[in-house]
């Protein structure tokens, strides 16, 4: 219960699919001070370089606001350079702009004694068979982040995967595909932001998957949120998938995860700012029901693993 | 509330998939004790030929244990003269063997006051491209459930649509797939067995198809269960959607459907006889929790369209 | 083979999703002078209102570009009125407005002898459950079109259905279930666009659904792209589902359709335009590759039912 | 191309989904007889206890056949025992039998040189949330086959990854869980069997894949087969996924695999052995299709980055 509610700036700013805009474009200062008025709030995750400026130049503005940082967020897709890749772009100048990119969030990251930087690798994979050559991007992946691991030991690199959009198949998809990409970079201070979206959308258990990172030692960051599975709708956390929901928070809970949690929760009706809010509150009353169904009762529920026992006696706690 | 909950027989037999067998063998009579024993059956749902058989041999054994008959399912998949399809397989001597066990299943149901068969066409459909020649099927399924929904139009023909498995793609997979072809049909009597699991496999909002299946009037019957939409897990009622089950519930009630329910609801630990117990416990334990919500408040909820909102108001009333 | 080639004028302006844009703006005359440069180009498929004006005002400039039309694309989920749906929209006016659209649209399809509109309507249905009231959108829904179709019956209305994205599940996913509408829609002037993408996201089999469109003498249009069947990536044709395509493509031959095809193929490297250019090409290409294995021998593949001759047929023709 | 072909010995024995039994039961004699007879046939995959005897009493069966060996499968999934899991069975009884199991398959495979067991891990994981206790199953596994990786450093431990079937979620879901499993253990004898049907199921790019286990040191074994990406059809070698299929061989033939590959292919129509023996004569066929495109131009493909220039060219090469 001891972890910190981080505002993902991006969430109170435009957003826009491939056929609409639902919420309007909103500046970094009118962010900040609407994260300001959000009940429950502890810090921000702001975007490098989009809020931060390519020079930093908005660091100040940060500064000012008195917010606490997660993390930085170092977007390697926005940018038009980055369309056919970040990290493993075919033109090793892009690549090593990449690096850059992350060496410098890095940089902004200490100034905040945040000490992390999460990136979320989505222009980087394939599209469709004999697109791209698999084996070279593996290997300027692992180069790549290797260079910036060992940049600075004391800061945290945290990778937030994602199985598809943009790319079609994005380079780290799952869970355990990150934690191996970990394992071969080699370092103690790189792993995983877990955005339990994610998770969901490439049909993992999310508490298994989140077992197996705080087992490596690299569950470094939580992003909550919830979609159907199909898609990364970013939707209110519990709205589709009670169940999964309870579960990870109950398990990150139970080992004691006490950093932070930022919600990539995005609005189609509404105000983004009334989104998280809402989403604060839920996510108490989430543990509230975790409180009523019971330790004990849910260790038991597991121990019996009959099915039909568990679902009944869950839906019964909640009456 | 007027629903009445009905066994699916084979629920209480054995249980095997590809790989394992979970539940033992048991005899129709025995199942039919079985039943008897579970607290809030109102009736069952044995299968034509497997339970009653060919000739109807063992309608004297159903009739004596006094149980109502909810509908006779129909198993147009099983037998090995079904390889290659039922009322759909190039073998014009296996369609009219398909169409007469349907006649056959029409007939016992009228010696049970059931007056209606439901069927869920498994090995129709194809497996990849260039398997089959989909336009002959769709035309001989079309002729045959006419000449079946023909043969007594005082019983209801009922389809339980089902997107794969054993086909790879069966040819009725979808609730609107379903209802178009009874449109085609023309018939009635004919309609749809809606199986929650089925809708959810096929990534359908459940509620909004039965909206569409009820509109046309030709929603006869209604299966639950869940899973996690990868595969027809046949799992506990509410164990993974436990907001779509809900939804599903509540709009049931709302149009005063009063018909039977069956619980396709398989289990790999525990016995047959304990998942049904649960189940039909937890259904009224869901409708508790509708309650809880509140009919006032979902309408409410609806109109605001507020996804945020609404997320946070329906866990909150979960407390 | 006597169908005509279609560019939607989309595919040869911006492409963006929601992390990066791809291609860069084009005005409408440059998207026109454009196509008029692809070779095996016979039409093209305008937006209503963002291509012709609100008020029809750049009609003079397609009519000037001398550009045959296959169909009025009327699109009813950019502008941010529809943001909480177009004909489904609780909002009475806006529901009068999205009817408004599709009247303008037939009127203008007549100056150019289309006579068809086609409308993909993406941002109607559900986002989650307890999101919408579904029976009021499915009445809705079915007064809009039939008010639309009613306006002149000269004119055919073609519904390009699409399982997700804008909603997270959209009002008419399926070939099934906008087959259905159209029955209780009740003209012959109401039809179905057949996006092959949003056939295979939907798991459906693009054949199988197009021969029940067509035997309902629905199948009005179609659009060719392919995806992965996660989401429309709209894919060049044939990328990923090779066989899939190929059968689609040999029905829709072996039936006579002989109307206009069109090409919702997006392009991250290189241009809109060879895009389109290469995907004109490929079309042929692919008619090549059915005629490699004859016609005779796809009804002998499809009459075996065996699985694995027809795979080992189908491949060694591509020898 | 110095791959040598391994037949599944189920594959030409009795094969059942849950709703009709398509081929008939075969003793293991009767069934390494008809592998005798299938031209291409470089050795078999038999498995443990199944075709082997818990005690091994027809190991002389196989060595009297003559048939190479290229791995002895175990079977941790079938026997009531596992009922609740295997290597994560709670009861440590269990776990310890099977270890044994493990154990006595290593034996077996030094004996026929094959020095090498493959074992895919179905029942172990979890249905639906608070269903298992994750981190224990987690700790367990690593426990269990760190055990079995030490008790003979000369055998290799092959793991076959799937995602779900038998449970809704295994243990170990993809190649990355795999590989990060491995690391776990950190044995040089631990790797990874690469099913591609199990890939496709779970939406991974299997050379990616595939590239990232050859990168580890850890791709000790493949199967093939095909399937639609819903399920584990196992359906013939290229009957779905050509391009994924053609691009896996492609790289697995530059990489020098030249282990032995085992395929995965039950069918429905015809015999077990027509099966295997077109699937055999299929991968030749695929090989010459791979040097009809030839090794420059899909090099020339995969550097342009260019989806509508790849589609194009690959496909014109099929002509």
């Amino acid at each position: 219960m001891g972890t910190k509610n981080s505002i993902l700036l991006g969430t109170l700013g435009k957003y826009s699919d491939r056929f609409h805009t639902y919420q309007p474009e909103k500046s970094f200062s009118e962010r900040l001070d609407i994260a300001k008025s959000i009940p429950r709030t502890d810090g921000v995750e702001p975007v490098y370089p989009q809020d931060l400026g390519h020079e930093g130049q908005n660091i100040e503005i940060l500064k000012q606001s008195g917010h606490d940082v997660s993390a930085i967020n170092v977007n390697l897709k926005g940018e038009d350079l980055f369309r056919a890749g970040s990290f493993t772009n075919p033109d090793s100048s892009i690549r090593k702009k990449s690096i850059d990119y992350m060496k410098k969030a890095i940089d902004i990251s200490t100034e905040f004694d945040a000490n992390m930087i999460s990136v979320c690798p989505l222009i980087d994979g394939s599209d469709h068979p004999f697109h791209v050559d698999h084996m070279k991007q593996w290997h300027w992946a692992i180069e790549a982040f290797q260079e910036v691991a060992n940049y600075n030991a004391d800061v945290k690199i945290s990778i937030e995967y994602k199985a598809y959009e943009v790319r079609n198949r994005i380079i780290l998809p799952s869970m355990g595909k990150t934690l191996h990409f970990c394992d071969r970079v080699g370092s103690e201070n790189i792993g995983v932001t877990m955005d339990l979206g994610h998770s969901l959308m490439e049909q993992e258990s999310p508490t298994a998957e989140m077992a197996a990172a705080h087992d490596a030692g690299r569950l470094f960051y939580i992003h909550f949120n919830d979609n159907n599975r199909q898609a990364d709708w970013d939707m209110p956390v519990g709205s589709v998938n009670l169940w999964e929901t309870l579960e990870a928070i109950h398990f990150m809970d139970k080992i004691g995860y006490d950093g932070w949690i930022a919600y990539d929760v995005f609005t189609r009706a509404g105000t983004g700012s009334m989104a998280i809010s809402h989403t604060f509150e839920t996510m108490e009353d989430l543990r509230s029901l975790i409180a009523k169904i019971g330790d004990e009762k849910i260790q038991e529920l597991r121990e019996s693993g009959d099915s039909a026992y568990v679902s009944k006696e869950l839906i019964k706690h909640l009456l």
